[in-house]
């Protein structure tokens, strides 16, 4: 019996794929599903059944296209909202088998209506479940978020706590295996261990250590992202994927090609080089940032050409791009610098450190913006005084708060998210814009004055 | 904090790769250890410690190799009777860390004296232990053998029982990282589910259903097999191995390259590819059993020519026999068929199935042995009657019961070790040999006659 | 400006790709066509045209299917018999251009009245062609076959004949990149060199040795294959082929999934594994053989289940049936051992040498055929007195001229085709069919009696 | 017979592997020599022979490593100079074999005295030479360089004059096999086609249009670079270089371990990256830079952390240094934003278009240098007024004669070199440093004031 962990960086969603004696289950595949295939045939095994835990929010599920691939079964929680039609719905209690496996379905609402946990049981070893799917219900060190009924908030907060209940009612021996690891946007306090149980998460996670009503509090004060795109994905899940998205390498652009380009030009190299030079009203979108940033600012229909370092990074972002439903990625180019010497123009991101910043403020002139863009809770927790706050995915409704006549220099945590937003605001408009590269990190080190609170954000 | 396990196939050998923060621990490395190197490195991390449970029997061990690449220290636990010169001693109760990890030893004698178990913890969830590393003391599904001081047998097997106890003490949450899987020389009962918890063993592991007294009467009865190689792993283990082994694909032959080799021809193709034809004198050791049966055959300094299919098998079979310290692989040959065009002689091995082996037990003739090749567990509950009984690996010792001037017909369970035993005798001087395809299990399909007991093996 | 060549295997099957300055053109693409997409965007080009040097009958061209994956324009000589729909016209004296390189169109008739030669310009070198794609008109070593219209065999050789003079003509300079290297059914003299030039064969081709009139009624005089499925192939790359055709690892099979197929098994293993046991009814095409000899003996439409060593070796079956447009393959079977453990029943097929087949001869009863399977021009060359023949392609046609109550050794040049058509005979009602293994090679290394002449085959 | 070429970018450096019948040759292997055997065992071939062209003096020779590896004898031309341990000599008319292949030495000096060439026989079709390995004697498009003996420069030119007259008298048919493409330091005038016949050279090649008299004088007036480290090279190829050089990926570093590294940080990352920011002190060699300037920049010993983006282009950065001698890569850091939020400083390069260049030179202020670090060919043809000239390899030499109180804007063709140049610079106390991105290609485009000659550089 074996079960393999298929991870998605960037959207740190975890899928999986359990099997034995020639016949293999998957759970919550993400769009690109061919490799459940691959590593379904290395093991000599067929798959047959494919389980949801819940409909995603923030990614396009593989589960049609991988039931269309090998004849499956797709099996999904009751979802009065909108019926899935290409899955068969299952309820509490009843359960899928493959060779000596046996998946039992645990309605575990909270994080949305139709979640389902699967605990698994091996019948050669039938004492207890070995292991569970929890989904989106418990990860490793967090539990759900539980913000997408805000009218019901203290409603599904409670739900989560009850359903919280039944996964720990499976016994401590059972390893659990969560749809997210640390750095999706479903959890905030996730830990970066990749391994768990039921008993070390009741032993440490900090959530499973509250009462309910205390659970709720704490839930319903909790805040979560929410980009645009979800909608999107709410919509392409509920009709179902056509298809494992985008592959290979993008065709190569020229300069002239990208110049005549009518849509956004998303630079997906790391932020030190867009900083360097870029693409005239290019978005900088690095690889690695491409999952949780490309949702705020892209809309869906657009057709892309990337900026890349190679043919591979640009590969890698197109799979990136496809698995949050953006596959109209109409070529990338690698030439900046030589484009320059054929006349182009470019783009610089001037970035200046702790020092400069300190400089600036106390020059105190009406004539420069500190833009703090990371989230609400971290501005909370410390900010410098005087800054200006507005949440990096939330600067297309923001930026009008913003004065472009004024030289704008954008902070985050380090540096990344600040480039980020500076990228966004260069290709809106903001002429006078640079980055403070080390930010808050760099600005604390040096002991700066820091003040918590909401603040004048 | 990640851990990722190495398998190595025909030794079920299982090691591991544990870290966090840029640093990582590798556990029981095997001796081909450049891949413990290269997931470090795509995690980001430096090798800092190595842990060995045990001295290890049947296979090279890699910790003083990777010591040597990458500067970590090897920990093993005190070993009385050969002090691993390239080891520091790790008593009970010391820990190794690697950025929040922290690796208690525990003493757990038993398999072997020295042997070892790690317990993990997460300095950032620190209530409990959230895993172990078990190494031949508890497998999935069953306990280690504690053979290997036949005068001491009880003593090690209380001593075994007592081990187990503190691991169970760990508590349910802790999932197990044994040092072998299914299919093992190392323990025969082992479940081939690749995951499971002290919680789930205590439940199910029918080994820790027993009492004390029980537990050790069922040690003292096992029967296990000691190939002649085993003892020169001890040596090698001892002394350090002095490199990865042997690597890549070895060198094309000729069949004069071949005819002109003065050592063992080993044929590493399946089983059917050696009975349809084979190289005159060849021994049949398919990839995948190599690791079982090759050191039962062939003598530590051998130089080898494998017969192979292409040069992929080949190399994979010299990476095979590297780890159980076979180096002197000379080369390949994949063209048997081409050069019997050139008028090289050929062996061939016919196969019988049930109804010819049931009509020659009816017609009952002095010129014919039915052999049978299982092992003495096997044998003993239930065999053909009237067949002798000599196991696969033991015929270096026990071919001289057999007479040459009869036909023999090899059997075993379904006719993979039968055809081994089958080229080893047609290597050594038997020429009328033919192999039972089906064998035992084909036998019991058509309701053969079937006997249990000694028999007279 | 880079050149690079894929080879097909089994098919000898040479096709291009060529570009500089990030643009490329394909020359002769096979079906599974990514291959090319990659390495033109390994190298940073855009591929904008595909050449067809002629229309195949031996496999599936890819051009269409390309064409629809870039939007290249497809490029093919006049074809009066079947207008190709899907490309654009190309006559003599035509060029298409990529970057700094001009492709010059030659009409080059002989093997096809269709038949395109297009000669290489270096615009930033131009004198002289630096190199020419040759299609099927010249091969390193031979000339393509002018055997596809029986009635007009004169002259097509001579308009062959004409052709290579254009070709010459060209200069010694010129690579040559043909569309088969040795191995392929499209030539029986190849050379297995992978490189020449117009110089080089100029100077050793034999084929260009000779004058107008001797080269006619050399051509003439050839035999040549022409296997059912050529046929198909006509019809398919008329309408063009709709997609790559299969990839990846096709579906496992139990053992009970294969006895209840109702088609075609298809043993894809090394004829030696044949020999030793196989599925009941499969043929015996290898996989290096499949491309050969699987378009003698599957109908179009056939679902087929495969038995390989493994799930490597029948993705490779799988995608060579896919390039000569077998498509429907079902699943394959890698459990042979155990089914018959299981009470499966098997075939087994013993080999024999030449003393066997000496000691037959010399007995000289009327139960026996020795039936040599190869073509007619070795067996013209040189045969065994008393053999029968018929060539293993056309078994399914000439099998009725052999009497199924006798024993019926196969033989060939060294028994590889000779296994390949006693799986056909054992699949056909034929019951006591064996292999002289080694075959005509090793009766010669033996200095058996040997015939030359028609026979009495 | 099989002919494949292993290329290693950024030398352009062409290696090859030619092979009949079970045996190979390789000419002019690199260091890292694993591939030419892995290419052999895909061809079921055993090198046999290795032949150099000459002694290298850009790259390290990896024909004895091979030697070891293999038991293959390499032959080297007659080295009066410094006899070549590790190689047997081989003469002009001698002659090696491997299979039908026959490789007949040419002595073909000029680029060096011992340089040989060596002539392609196909013994199957014997008639002229199908091909030949010229070295650097005769590429595509141009020849080698013959500066190599100052004193003899007239003498050198001469004889390569003669020794391509040799080449050419093997007739229009050979194929070339050079052992340099476009883009090496070998000779500047290289087209970038990859594939030439004798024939094509005689017909477009410039250098083979010229008589004997023009031929020496042209030779004897070019420039050609000289890095420091052709020094080393020499002295390790007359060794003999002991291993195939450092492989895989470094050892990941901490920001702490950069900090306390006591030696060259080389930045390997794409130029635009190291402009946004850099790691202080640190190198701008960017991995595809590297072959061609990290020789002019780092001592033979020198123990160097690479800045990289991730650890696949760590591990590309180190292979190449090992190419040309550099092995002590202690490890690399690709975590610089991080670092940064931890108060780590940071340097950053701005850069400036051909507009602010304009606009400097109006000022005409006497606080600016703008330094051209082109190489003296491309300055003589045509510069800005007013520039400095200074080649960016010659900076550590030439660098004494900027002021380093002025601010500096280093030029070059694209941007590439200036940004190498830059970090050169900065890491050498010239604090206010930055980068004409577009340069000399920009500031035509602009159709800015361009003088040729020698100008005041």
């Amino acid at each position: 019996m074996f079960l393999e962990t298929v991870k998605s960086e960037g959207l740190a969603h975890l899928s999986y794929i359990l099997g034995a004696d020639g016949e293999a289950v998957v759970v919550d595949p993400r769009r690109d599903c061919e490799v459940y295939v691959e590593i379904a045939r290395s093991r000599g095994a067929r798959i047959v059944h494919i389980l949801e835990t819940h409909r995603n929010e923030d990614l396009v599920s593989g589960a049609p296209v991988l039931a269309k691939m090998t004849g499956a079964t797709v099996h999904h929680g009751p979802n009065p909202e909108a019926p899935i039609a290409w899955a068969q719905t299952i309820r509490d209690g009843e359960a899928v088998e493959a060779g000596p496996l046996r998946l039992h379905a645990i309605e575990t609402p909270g994080h949305t209506y139709d979640h389902m946990a699967y605990a698994i049981e091996d019948r050669d070893s039938p004492h207890g479940h070995v292991g569970v799917f929890t989904g989106d219900a418990l990860f490793v060190g967090d539990v759900g978020r539980t913000d997408f009924y805000p009218d019901e908030a203290e409603k599904v907060a409670a739900l989560l706590f009850d359903s919280l209940q039944k996964l720990l009612a499976l016994g401590d021996q059972a390893i659990i295996y969560p749809a997210h690891g640390a750095g999706s946007v479903c959890g905030s306090g996730m830990a970066d261990r990749e391994f768990s149980t039921i008993g070390h998460e009741r032993l440490n996670n900090p959530r499973l250590q509250l009462d309910r009503q205390t659970f709720v509090r704490a839930k319903t004060s909790e805040h979560h992202q929410y980009p645009p795109y979800f909608r999107a994905m709410e919509r392409i899940n509920i009709a179902g994927a056509a298809d494992s998205g985008p592959a290979g390498t993008p065709a190569p652009c020229t300069a002239a090609a990208v110049a005549a380009h009518d849509g956004p030009v998303v630079d997906v190299r790391p932020v030190n080089a867009f900083q360097g030079a870029h693409w005239p009203g290019s978005l900088c979108l690095p690889v690695g940032m491409l999952s949780a940033f490309a949702g705020w600012y892209l809309e869906a229909e657009a057709e892309i050409v990337l900026v890349a370092d190679d043919g591979g990074q640009a590969a890698e972002a197109t799979r990136r791009l496809g698995r949050i439903g953006f596959d109209r990625v109409a070529g990338y180019f690698d030439g900046l610098v030589t484009a320059t010497a054929g006349g182009q123009a470019f783009g610089h991101l001037p970035v200046v450190g702790a020092a400069e910043v300190a400089r600036r403020r106390r020059r105190n002139a009406g004539d420069w913006t500190l833009l703090d863009v990371r989230d609400i809770d971290e501005w909370t927790e410390g900010h410098i005084p005087g800054a200006v706050h507005a949440y990096v995915g939330r600067l297309p409704d923001q930026a009008d708060r913003l004065d472009p006549e004024r030289r704008i220099t954008t902070m985050c945590a380090s540096g990344a998210r600040a480039t980020v937003a500076a990228g966004w605001l260069k290709a809106n408009g903001f002429e006078d814009v640079d980055v403070f590269l080390g930010s808050m990190g760099a600005w604390r080190s040096r002991q700066g004055e820091v003040e918590s609170g909401p603040g004048g954000g």
